[in-house]
């Protein structure tokens, strides 16, 4: 029935996608239904408004679009630039890079600006090119919010600032496809154009959804954007908003009522409250690999991710053979290293729907694998470090006070 | 719970999406994965050599994309022609208009062979472009097998001996997005270089995915094809085969698992059964449109569609009334009639998982909607006529026997 | 998968286990939980209360056991009763059968009532015994409301009318296993001391929960009642109810769910919306039987079942061959005649969750099946004549107009 | 649309209902069917054949009764015993007391053999009792397996023992409800004569089929036996398993397709293997209660129970308390104390379809408890005896090796 069975929950905690709460896997399962009726448009309606709540914007419009977040990074790019259009990118790990390679491929005329991976995009040259680009050549700044292959959080609050402190028009676009709905994410405050996420991460929904949000001045942009697109050209999806009909080919029906029951349950614990659970999950997780004696692949605090960690192991291991482990002995999913970290880092993904026993099984399945591969971990010790914490930070749950 | 609930079951004919039987909705009622891990690849690859028989092809190359039709019919275009090209397409209702739009808007140089709506391709005029064309200026054929808005199904077989006797080299992309796994269709045998249908259609699956497949050809036409395109890059599905991991990003996990169980159905039922079942399904229905005095949208028997029939309704009748009506009154869902044909006709759908008492339930609702509208039908005389051909016809459920 | 697949939807129109409702399918898709949380008493306290509301009662006691119609049987009768007492009971089909057997097996003193099948239960004699027993020695009258072997609606309100005519303090007992929540019934204003029916009927359950509901006088009489009772005594509900936890053994967490998930929809489409409904597929079968020229089992129209129809077949037609070739070529689950009606009479049942064209379909299958099996029916003539009557009575659906 | 919802997973470690494993989620996720159809019958006879296995048995006769354990324990009595029957019964903690209270309501004469909580059956009793039973008054011997208030197990082989050695013909009665399926159980082996469980222990699935196995003997013993029994009659049965139809009354269609499915993971896993991941799991939680130095309730190693642990807390904490905020904090199911060790003793069910990770959540979540509650326990110290024990003992997963 299933492939490669095995006794009790499997323990996902790669950094996506993530665990579907029992509500939304029970939301989701339904026939299909005419697209065309008035129920979808009276519900998608309701997603249209309610999903930029998890932007933080009031002034963005956002397009549900069936694909991933590598279509969601096309929609992005394609409806608000041209080729040959110059662009600011930065390169701090494999989803970053995987960006780049898609700008351009698009025909983009990128300046990445590399950091060594475990570091934070260098904002620092940013301001340089930006101080430098007078006659406004740079179109836009790319930036993943956080990446997910070393788990650096980058700095947008800052970006923002360097942008208005030189006066500089850039389009500001965002990935935020494991940050938004897990992580501080305020796309009007920091003058965000276009910011996106896929279903699969924060929202803790199947693959399906790429969701990206324009601000007003990227939809202007979309008038002079030369670049080929029809697939996820969003004049399509406005045109359709207009009609109140909403969809320019056919959605997911399945997904549409998911992401009605995800956004419920967000609701219900609170946006704030959810990015505070991240950050008690992120910081134990922390206390636990410090406890281990091993070093995150992060390089400073300022850059520490709240939704996944990349723990770099000793050179005598093989961090492959941590995950490998993980599948076979204890069916505990853990993220693999990738490229240049390949070997060297394995990651736990501590973002979506999840709770601080979850991940503290995940953490004694660790310690048990890392002894497994021959290093010399004190079993409990991760544990112990990251109870001490969350004994001290986990609050009541509301529901049932 | 629902948005505008009504007692029973809805009665889904629209021509997608379509019903989803039990077993595949039980397959897909499941949390993620990680699909880095060895079960995701070790399906996939039962997947990508199952779903070559539903194209008759074993020298295909089938790409299972997260995208919908339309995101399909790009890839198709983007991956084999190269701006400027000059293909020829048939525009014979609204969803080859849609795919010429952007044919068109992916700037290709696109020769529109019109047909009245209700009557297929002019493959006349394609055989005078053949004939014509002796440099072999045309790159591609694009054609629609069959066309959902008004019930048409085109002659594939001859539209490949037409370039066999021109000897001409052009590929021939063809929509099977309402035909495949319905409809007679042989990839290989009419020499079909990109064919292409989604989830949501006779697969019986929730929309999510977009199955493309190509011929050696197309493979080969990838190498020269200048159009820009990433996230529909097949290329990057080829590297993920050769590397066993099969992703370049993240499928959804659910549809997977949903599109194994419907192959598995779909086998078990036999292919040639399931055309055979869409044959009787699409003749009953016929036969009742003629007992209820009504016309087919399609003017010729040797274009009738076993997918979907457009029915044409009197004058001093507004189609979507009917739709309407289905929907508030009788918990059935029609088709409307679309662009040209709006208001003149309404669709019945029969294709994906259902049965002949299924679709009587469904020819008995739209008599009583006809009487509602103030057509003079006589109740029960489609269902009379459906009945008398069927009950001759049905043969026994082979595993009941 | 599946045993003995056939594509398409299984049509079921056994007079139950009936057609669940998506949204109910949905709400027991879960895992199990502590029954001894808070969640799980604070939703059986709602249950309790809502459940009354369909057998019509403000002053009934509701006990919602984990067993099945017979389970349910049992409980009626060993909670308010003591072996030897005498109790009149009506024979008039299989069911009121099976429930007199179960009387005499528990060692009651039953005077049996006897009907033809086919007709309902005899009140003039339940006239003279109560005239007659002056000395009131019958403690309890044991009636079926609705019979579903034969399709026989009994009396209730006349069965009341004449113990109150006689003042006899017997105890009313009333099987409303296929009325309660499809057929009016009225427990309160018909002085009905235990009132039972089951989750698979017109709840669109699973098979489960047996409900049965207990007068005032009902519970007075359980301090006497000398059965031997432990799983179905009601005294361990009754100290549950007290303590607030409200189960003395473990439920079904799922059915609870469910159950609370087929009240929400009960209530939104309204009971007397729901009896109507009834009244209407009642009506439409028994005139499509008609125009098929065949007999209702049922002889008066007094007696007709709005809930379940078993249709006479002629001599030379075995009645289980229909429903075998249901199965076998339509995917069409019909019910058998059963005992002293087998092989003569088919059934079919139309409660629950169901609408009209579901019916229609089914009716439509009926016929071919009759042609099947050599019955000279006019195909179409059935659904015509249900349809005629259909058209004009089907309301608007309320949350769609 | 949950009851007090909390984000993350439920904690599921009461000691049943147990978590649900999600093939058996699936399997159950259905409308309902026509049991009389000959699907039903066909799966049912593989689930008698398959449910005996798990039982170890090759000469019993299982009965899948809709009901719970308590209708199950009636079921096991009424069918071999008589009113008045002496009995020798065995309490030594609350489930064995209810079975206690429900022989005497069922007027059986009942030698109650009383230990103290914590402690096993007194089996030097038994023997007494044995020996000086010459004429054989003693008709039965009721003793529950695995004592789930206590987490006792009791030694079944040593009774079957004292029986042989005394010749003594009495039935040896068996509540295997915390045990079969999840600890070393033998019915043939031992000379069970009635064996029961619950579908919501051991096997994984929701509450509702109460499984009884019956030994030659027993069967033998319903001839006899005068106790008044329909619903729970075995006889009822052994006549619809002759007729090939199998069911008195209606079954649960889910239930049986979900311990379908159920039984196939058990086959799967293998269940000298699922008794060794059981034996893994309590003797995991075992290490930890004393890493907390507290104590367990079971006062010998030799009743140490490998489905449930019975921990017990010092005089200044209050145990419920501890149930109540792994709810309320933790999203945390605990077992509570019941009856004379309420307050005393919070219980760690492990027991089912679990997982060593899953277990290891629970152990830190219980540490963080016992800090809220003011035992001076240290954090990660159970969480790391437990990981030192299974760090070196926990297989690879067959599937995946």
């Amino acid at each position: 029935m299933d492939y490669f069975y095995a006794p009790g929950r499997n323990h996902l905690f790669v950094p996506g996608p993530v665990n579907i709460p029992e509500p939304v896997i029970r939301a989701m399962n339904r026939n299909n239904e005419d697209y065309r009726s008035p129920a979808i448009p009276a519900m998608t309606k309701t997603l249209l408004e309610d999903v930029k709540k998890i932007f933080k914007t009031t002034t963005g419009t956002p397009f549900m679009i069936p694909t991933t977040g590598t279509g969601a990074w096309e929609s992005a790019l394609t409806n608000t630039l041209s080729p040959g259009d110059r662009i600011v990118s930065f390169l701090i790990g494999q989803f970053s890079l995987l960006w780049i390679d898609q700008q351009q491929r698009l025909k983009f005329n990128v300046d990445v600006v590399e950091s060594e991976w475990g570091r934070g995009a260098n904002l620092d040259v940013l301001a340089e090119k930006l101080a430098a680009d007078r006659t406004h050549t740079i179109k836009a700044i790319c930036i993943v919010h956080n990446e997910t292959a070393t788990g650096v959080t980058n700095n947008l609050a800052t970006v923002r600032k360097l942008l208005d402190h030189y006066g500089h028009p850039a389009l500001l676009l965002v990935d935020g496809v494991s940050s938004i709905c897990a992580l501080d994410f305020r796309m009007d405050e920091w003058g965000v154009d276009v910011a996106l996420t896929g279903s699969q991460k924060a929202l803790s929904l199947p693959t399906g959804i790429g969701i990206v949000c324009a601000s007003p001045k990227a939809l202007e942009a979309t008038k002079t954007a030369k670049s080929v697109r029809v697939f996820f050209d969003w004049n399509d999806y406005l045109k359709f908003y207009k009609l109140g009909t909403f969809w320019p080919y056919t959605p997911s029906i399945q997904l549409l009522y998911g992401l009605r029951a995800a956004l419920d349950l967000i609701f219900e614990e609170g946006l704030d409250n959810i990015i505070e659970r991240h950050s008690r999950l992120g910081k134990a997780t922390r206390l636990a690999v410090e406890a281990w004696g091993l070093k995150n692949c992060t390089q400073k605090e300022e850059w520490f991710s709240d939704t996944v960690t990349a723990v770099l192991v000793p050179p005598y291991i093989d961090s492959s053979e941590i995950v490998k482990r993980g599948w076979k002995r204890y069916n505990l999913s853990l993220g693999l290293g990738l490229n240049k970290v390949a070997g060297k880092v394995f990651r736990i993904g501590h973002l979506g729907n999840l709770n601080e026993l979850q991940l503290l099984g995940c953490l004694a399945g660790v310690e048990m694998i890392l002894k497994d591969v021959g290093y010399p971990v004190k079993l409990g010790s991760g544990v112990a470090a990251a109870s001490a914490y969350l004994q001290n930070n986990i609050p009541m749950i509301p529901s049932r006070i």
